[in-house]
């Protein structure tokens, strides 16, 4: 038998196992030079030689709880004494209570949820309801957006299951608000927000409101920034929805379940969407899975109509026991409630102070354990710093001890729900040190 | 906190959970009695009333192993002790051991392995580096196929991730081997694998064979009727996709690891394709995995250029965990050895005698613990049978204690590899009384 708890004392071999056989995401393979990680507590890692490293990555934002939180581990571990997996069609406690915990958290009128292995299949079985319901066809989303990394295995597929999904076709991008780099020309936030509007008002008009299935936002976009919707902003997309017949759907795979200081995204806003995707945060991705909240008007729809869609491991019973035990932790030690203070009182003045500190930080944002630092080569020019220059500020962190969440010019400053005020304080010195540091 | 391992004694708080907030697959939601399944050892499920199952479906023909086999619980617990998720950049320890053992099993020249949760991905990524390699488009698949459920996540992502990836156009479906009801008017195995290979050239002509990135097979399909293809075939499709400059895919999600009675299905064929996909069976679904197996060629083109694919869970500890427990036991306890011997001495004479005695058994066929039974209103026009008496026929064999996989008008004898003699004697001896009963 395998000895995963193993005796190692050395990278290498980990690396070397890594570069035989594994292939990686998002890259060339062959100039990959990955970090060893051996295992975690709270917001650290370690290697095999002793190394260790303050995430403030949450690994790709989904530890929202930190790493091996004793009651998801032993939520887990209750469940696999029991029952490992067992078919979609069939009901398990633990998934009904997953459920009802999720149900819980959700905006009023929430009915049913679909479970998935991630975010993708998240959206995907979102957008699929919508066309369902709707009868249409199109998807808007924005161009500043990630929903996942799927496409093709239904329409692939020969039997009776894709005739009612065709459909990776009719998706329409529009552009979203972004007000330090507007694409409507905007002065101030109240501009930017009646502007995005009025731009997606005109799309809306121009592809046909009677072929439009869905409008599928990031309630706050995530790797495309950090983006928090201006004021006013996704109450007007509900109303051009409603106007519209359009169902909304939130994706709040990356911003849901603590992430912002709140249980949910969307409860920074008055403003209920009509379908909620979910994933990394509602179980810290102990287990994979994810999935849809929907509303009791779709929900309803589909108790009369076929829903087609399914996979192999909806509703996974060890990732459900993982959404059990992350939930109750989270309420139980109000970690949502730390997501908040640590952003208010230790991110958000600390960040400011950087960016005072430092000529090469053109803007920092966020809410929660969701901030981000946006470098640049001059102030007046806003032109993003080069990618020698982030590759650079991102090795230094490394380096440092820090492990990072870099995307395009950008410094995402996602910590754990949990991390402390100390640990809070720690990244940003690293941080600010090696942003000292950059020569352009 | 939640206590999973409860002591219910009743199914009856099971369902009303899973009434109240589950949404369940591929269904109408209005009318669903699902089962209640509690734990389960081996071949055998219980629910809180004490009710017995014997698993004739393997739930969703992935638990190869049974339920709770110890080497893989306790692989995954190891794992769960250490570390639960780490993003797939980094270099962990199961995971490169993971690729090793599959590597292991793969024909020569396969050289990495891409994870993905399951199927439905593994195909989707399959397919991408089939595009990217070619740069052609199209996707040729069977009409008689089931590729998975995900068709528009990527498309509807707005960043540049979209561009490379645009594409869930351009599939094509051709028809495939199926003697007992041909779409080529074939009269022998002979006569239907020549004309479906004529078949499959026309089409490859016809659709432009420089537009063509892949053709995307299941070795053995499985949810259309499990059809063995005839002698010949799968080595013409080999010949047509090298004569054309086309990428192989087979797809072994359901018919791999030790379903077949071989490691691979392919193992029963001459010949090897250029990427092959998985989940299921690697790890019997105890934790969402699949993947993507890459042959040399294809690694290599990658070594040097962008894989514009990923997903948060790439890779992840304790799917990694269950796969590594998974091959050893199957390795150590000759299950894929067992499935062959229950498949060639059990299930296979066993079904042709349920022909022989039931009228209703329009043909039996099938390799391994991967065999179906086709039910038909008479035996001379092959009418499949209703689906009312289909119905009645899946609701006696699970009053009869038997948990069966049943597609349109068909049983699909699906039990772990691990089945013994008795328990296959026992469900083929309930199948047979069912099949006796039923009243057209
Ligand atoms: C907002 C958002 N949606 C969807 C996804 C896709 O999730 P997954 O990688 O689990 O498929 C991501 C992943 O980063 C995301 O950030
Ligand atoms: C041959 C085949 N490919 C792909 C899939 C999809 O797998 P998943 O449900 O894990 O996405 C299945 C599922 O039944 C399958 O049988």
């Amino acid at each position: 038998m395998t000895d995963l708890n193993n005796n190692l004392t050395s990278n290498q071999p980990v690396k070397k196992l890594d570069s035989d056989g594994v292939f990686h995401s998002w890259s060339a393979q062959g100039s990959l030079d990955p970090l060893v990680i051996k295992s975690g507590s709270g917001c650290r890692l370690w290697d095999y030689e002793g190394r260790e490293y303050l995430d403030f990555s949450s690994q790709l934002v989904n530890t929202n709880i930190g790493h091996q939180h004793p009651k998801v581990v032993s939520a887990i571990r209750a469940q696999l004494e029991e029952l490992s997996t067992v078919a979609p069609a069939h009901a398990n406690y633990a998934r009904g209570l997953a459920a009802e915990k999720i149900l819980a958290r959700a905006p009023e009128g929430f009915h049913k949820v679909f479970f998935t292995n991630g975010g993708a299949d998240a959206n995907e079985n979102a957008i699929r309801m919508a066309r369902t319901i709707t009868g249409r066809d199109k998807v808007l989303s924005s161009y500043r957006s990630y929903h996942g990394g799927t496409g093709s295995a239904i329409v692939a597929t020969g039997d009776f299951r894709r005739v009612p999904n065709e459909y990776a076709r009719a998706h329409v991008h529009f552009f979203t608000p972004y007000l330090y780099r507007s694409d409507f020309w905007a002065q101030n936030e109240e501009e930017e927000s009646a502007r995005a509007l009025q731009h997606l008002r005109r799309v809306i008009e121009a592809e046909g409101p009677g072929s439009i299935a869905a409008i599928l936002l990031e309630t706050i976009p995530g790797t495309a920034g950090i983006l928090t919707p201006p004021k006013g902003y996704l109450e007007g997309v509900r109303a051009l929805a409603d106007e519209f017949g359009i169902v909304l759907i939130f994706d709040e795979v990356m911003a849901g379940f603590g992430r912002t200081g709140k249980w949910l995204a969307l409860d920074h806003f008055d403003v209920t969407p009509d379908l909620i995707s979910f994933a990394k945060g509602v179980n810290s991705g102990y287990v994979p899975a994810g999935g849809v909240i929907i509303s009791e008007r779709i929900s309803r729809y589909f108790d009369e109509n076929m829903f087609f869609g399914g996979l192999t491991y909806s509703g996974h019973p060890l990732g459900m026991a993982a959404i059990c035990g992350t939930l109750d932790a989270m309420e139980e030690e109000d970690i949502v409630g730390n997501a908040a203070r640590i952003g208010s009182e230790v991110l958000a003045p600390g960040l400011k102070q950087i960016a005072e500190q430092h000529e090469v930080v053109g803007e920092v944002r966020g809410v929660g354990v969701f901030q981000a630092i946006e470098l640049v080569e001059d102030r007046e020019s806003r032109q993003p710093l080069n990618a020698k220059s982030m590759g650079q500020a991102k090795a230094s962190m490394v380096e440092s001890g820090l492990l990072p969440f870099v995307v395009a010019n950008r410094i995402h400053v996602v910590p754990p729900c949990i991390v402390s005020v100390e640990e809070a304080k720690k990244g940003l010195s690293i941080i600010s040190d090696v942003l000292g540091s950059i020569r352009r």
